[in-house]
């Protein structure tokens, strides 16, 4: 099993860059711009780990979207305008060498299980969008549109017609959401949450808004799965216990008598997807829990 | 690995016996009625197993409510006043002889998975309660309070206080509903689905309003866990469309415009719990799918 690898996050916006190693430390972290066109993409990838890489080291590279880990591609992306793209042979004929593939949260995950919160876990990155990934059994589970939560459809909380549960919940949500209700010029949901910690009652009913739209997706989850721990990610994970207090009441609310399961805010930041594909490249998993039941 | 076992399906009426093969075929199938206390529940199981075992037969014993499958532990099940039972533990003394232990509804997705639909599946009972179990990259997933979806908290589809899942979308809670609705002296469920069948609109909606709060709770979880069979099982099975119709259309429209599940009622019928006891006691698990991604 390789000691370093070099990880590749791309994101709508920039490509986050870095060499990881077994224990989960990131060196040379660098941002990129993500280019538009496939073609260009894996040129940059490639140029990023020649120049990172050490011999020896393994190389994974994660993307956002509907992905197939199996094929190694990347089905769907609507952000990065990507449908059926095989980019982990595209990366391996560039490269001449082997290629992890995954997706960008369910990578986030597996880290946040070998290095952060550890065990068994439900990884829920809130940012611009909203996904979902389970650890199971010391396992990432799922493929194609596993974890693709963002997208369901609940009840707008303003009374219009049903929305996606990102246009409620995600952080750009709750900035967007309180900017029409006050008119206040936010540009991030952590000044909404500044607000609501300040006493702002709008604020505070933006975020419980959203909290109890997500809440209600994730525990009809943990119902299911038994106890999960819930790690929150992504920009809104930074608004602490502002945001998770109202996620952990409406999970609570949900699952009525039985147990509600343990939130956290996650602690590898923003870099969990580059670390993920590193930790994916390195064959890592975690020792997580035995393998079920009933078999 | 035995060929043969007996399986043992407590419930909160009647315990349900029989011999099963390894091809899922049950023989000398029996009920008898539930005794309401520990010892003389051991005692019964003890004597129908001596009764039915033949030489090299394995026994397998499964219960409701909440299960430890670890300790060989009934946790918790308020039907039988159940609390902290080692019941495992009080069968291999009574018998001398290894018991496998576990849940009654994990136990009928393992028999689903290895008899019925196959491979990767949610399992759903729908009867006086409802309950679920994963089957997830071919073994069945959980312990505890897992798949106890039936006590999620959920709209009271006739304006009240929320009330809990099984109160509306259960079997016995859509002949109830249908008969405070109607006034009709309905006895069950299929009552309700043959005047739905014959253009009830009152039947028709009560079954709507059920598969409504159903299929958002189940919906959640196919998000998390990507491409999963539903499978419905219990007294609600008996249904058909026009059960499974309103279902399908719930969990569309939570999913938006993700691929929905496939929606099937299940085909083992009340003897899944029996022929699941003895699946898990002949050790029998799901060829299924690979092993997750990431690790």
């Amino acid at each position: 099993m390789p000691s370093h690898a070099v990880g590749v996050d791309v994101g709508g916006t920039t490509i986050k860059v870095g060499r990881v190693d077994a224990t989960g430390t990131l060196s040379h972290p660098r941002r990129v711009p993500t280019p538009r066109d496939v073609a260009t993409m894996v040129e940059v990838i490639a140029a990023q780990v020649r120049d990172l890489a050490q011999p020896g080291d393994a190389v994974g590279v994660v993307v956002p979207g509907i992905v197939d880990e199996a094929s190694g591609t990347a089905v769907l992306s609507v952000n990065l305008g990507w449908r059926d793209v095989p980019l982990r042979d595209l990366l391996v004929a560039t490269l001449g060498r082997e290629v992890a593939f995954g997706h960008d949260v369910r990578a986030g995950a597996l880290a946040a299980s070998v290095w952060g919160a550890g065990g068994d876990l439900l990884f829920v990155p809130v940012g611009t969008g909203i996904a979902a990934a389970l650890v199971l059994d010391g396992r990432v589970r799922g493929t194609g549109w596993a974890g693709e939560i963002g997208m369901l459809t609940v009840s707008d909380p303003d009374g219009g017609a049903p929305v996606v549960l990102e246009a409620v919940a995600s952080a750009s949500a709750i900035a967007r959401r309180y900017a029409a209700r006050t008119g206040a010029a936010v540009t991030g949901a952590d000044e909404v949450v500044e607000a609501a910690v300040a006493g702002d009652a709008d604020a505070a009913a933006v975020i419980a808004e959203g909290m109890e739209a997500l809440g209600l997706a994730l525990a009809d989850s943990i119902a299911l799965l038994g106890s999960v721990r819930v790690v929150i990610g992504g920009g809104l994970a930074g608004g602490g216990e502002a945001v998770l207090g109202p996620l952990r009441n409406s999970m609570a609310r949900r699952l009525g008598e039985r147990p509600a399961p343990e939130v956290f805010a996650a602690t590898l930041g923003p870099w969990a997807g580059c670390l993920g594909a590193g930790a994916l490249a390195m064959g890592l998993s975690t020792t997580g829990a035995g393998e079920g039941v009933g078999s």
